[in-house]
């Protein structure tokens, strides 16, 4: 497994194609992946480690994907934190006792990780014994995380994370720490369990200024990555606004930075240091184009990371629930022959 | 007025404090403004030159502004294209005819900017009669525009936009360039009607990749200032995306580019040539912060550009509906006082 494309692009060391993966890839546009949603809800497919882990498998083997990454939902930390949680069709993510005070935040309980979210633990294990590729195991990051918690759902703007921490900062910190504490055990949780690279994702943090991500998301990255190091698993960081901070991302030293779709991702390398991989940056709304568009948009993204050692082929974000699958086959395709 | 901080600013000559001024600094937060719209419709107070200019006055006079910015909306050129606009409360502006195929882009007609957008010229005149600070002119470019006109309204994400994009370049860019043509048309239209300086909108930049954003936003920027350099009236262009896009915008070789609130706007103050004047880039939820977290996130912004010959002060984007009179009181007051 040491020798797969993943593992040898995010240490740097890659002298041959691209690996490929995406973000969501074991999701709603699959028909498979619908069949077996039809008979359970969402929740039930994330809390069931054998759906989990057949979720999971569906791409690698319909696709051939370079790597798997877990069927879940980065929201099993909120629900073990209590806060409730369902998934209404149409409208994503509910919680359902979203944080409305400080006193919300530090009543918050401690819970035990290892026993609260020991199915994503037995998925894995169910994973490591027939996967083929690198399993990536993943969280959300603290910013993100406490803003599903206080928006109570999803939300265009964050309005009552950014007014929370514009006029609370304090408390803002303490449920982050909370979070980052949290987070950290479920990475340790999926390293016992046998995961090869890890995916933080910092979704939200595009609603950030500059100054604002270094005082409420670099540091709790930096509290993940550094208390990861000693597993010697590699860490690939994610959030959208990573064309804009790419450099402070760079400065916590993970395995690599994954990039949104809006920057030249050959730029973006040529201002990193070296040691660092980069993935992306494909538009995902890409795969909505013509066969002849999408593999010269592929084909140009190859071209502009030809021969770096430290790239890993992706989506700037997710992949589109209504995406068709003929656009993914002609993605890896194209990869692949490359 | 050639020696107005704005005016200095926009030429990299300003050796004062830095001008400021806010986009959509007349709107819906000043009760002032929201005393006229209770008698008039939003498109009846753009329509009607003596209500626009009001409108534009009031920020002068309750906060002491550096510049004014006409009131007007950027829609007003797709309603003279014909494909229908009204505002809905709640839902905001509803183009009735969106267009649908290739050949409704071929069906637009060409209108008489001149005489369609008439009431604009008026209400600049009326404004230059008594006005003592410059006044801005504005209009959306034709990424926004086409945007709006495809999508029927605002749209989180602009998906028909891209699909059609991706699926019909030729077509996209026949209607970019009837939009540029349009623009130009209008830029001129209100130079000569007496705009001092001028502020294109490219708000929804940010959805793109950056090899579309050079194919698709940048050459119709390009062609709008290129063609409207002879009034010799300075022009800051505006997207959300600037702090990934600025590089490119700079080749444009306009006066300014404003920048959002994502960047560091120091660091790319530092990346662009000092030819080029900077607007921006506080976080425009910074105006929600306590009184003193305000206070001391646009000193810290001050300090960052101090000294700097070519900064005009501003939010990231536009000011909220909901912000109180007060924040954007401390705000000038902040600035006036460095």
């Amino acid at each position: 497994m040491k020798n797969s494309l993943l593992l040898k692009a995010l240490h740097c060391q890659n002298d041959s194609r691209p690996p490929v993966w995406l973000m969501r890839q074991a999701g709603r546009y699959m028909p498979q992946y619908r069949a077996i949603r039809a008979k359970h809800s969402f929740l039930e497919m994330c809390h069931t480690p054998e759906l989990a882990a057949a979720v999971t498998r569906l791409p690698i083997q319909v696709f051939g994907f370079d790597a798997a990454i877990l069927f879940s939902d980065i929201l099993v930390i909120p629900e073990a934190l209590g806060v409730g949680l369902h998934f209404d069709e149409g409208r994503g993510p509910i919680i359902e006792r979203p944080l409305q005070t400080a006193q919300d935040i530090d009543a918050l309980p401690e819970p035990c990780i290892e026993e609260a979210l020991g199915f994503v633990g037995e998925a894995i294990r169910l994973l490591r014994e027939d996967l083929t590729v690198p399993l990536i195991g993943f969280c959300g990051a603290p910013f993100t995380l406490a803003s599903y918690m206080i928006e109570g759902g999803s939300s265009r703007d964050l309005k009552k994370t950014k007014k929370w921490l514009l006029n609370d900062p304090e408390s803002f910190h303490r449920l982050l720490d909370k979070l980052a504490h949290c987070a950290l055990k479920y990475m340790h949780l999926q390293a016992k369990a046998g995961v090869q690279a890890f995916q933080i994702f910092d979704s939200w943090a595009h609603v950030l200024g500059h100054a604002q991500f270094r005082e409420f998301v670099q540091p709790y990255l930096k509290k993940m990555v550094d208390g990861f190091r000693s597993t010697g698993i590699p860490v690939i960081l994610f959030c959208r606004g990573s064309s804009v901070f790419a450099p402070d991302l760079a400065e916590l030293q993970s395995a690599a930075i994954s990039i949104d779709w809006n920057g030249d991702i050959r730029q973006i390398r040529a201002s990193l240091p070296a040691t660092v991989a980069l993935q992306g940056n494909l538009d995902p709304d890409i795969l909505y184009a013509p066969e002849k568009m999408l593999k010269s948009e592929v084909r140009r993204m190859l071209r502009a990371m030809k021969g770096e050692p430290g790239y890993i082929f992706n989506l700037g974000h997710g992949i589109f629930p209504d995406v068709s699958v003929d656009a993914v086959h002609n993605l890896v395709e194209t990869i692949k022959s490359a």
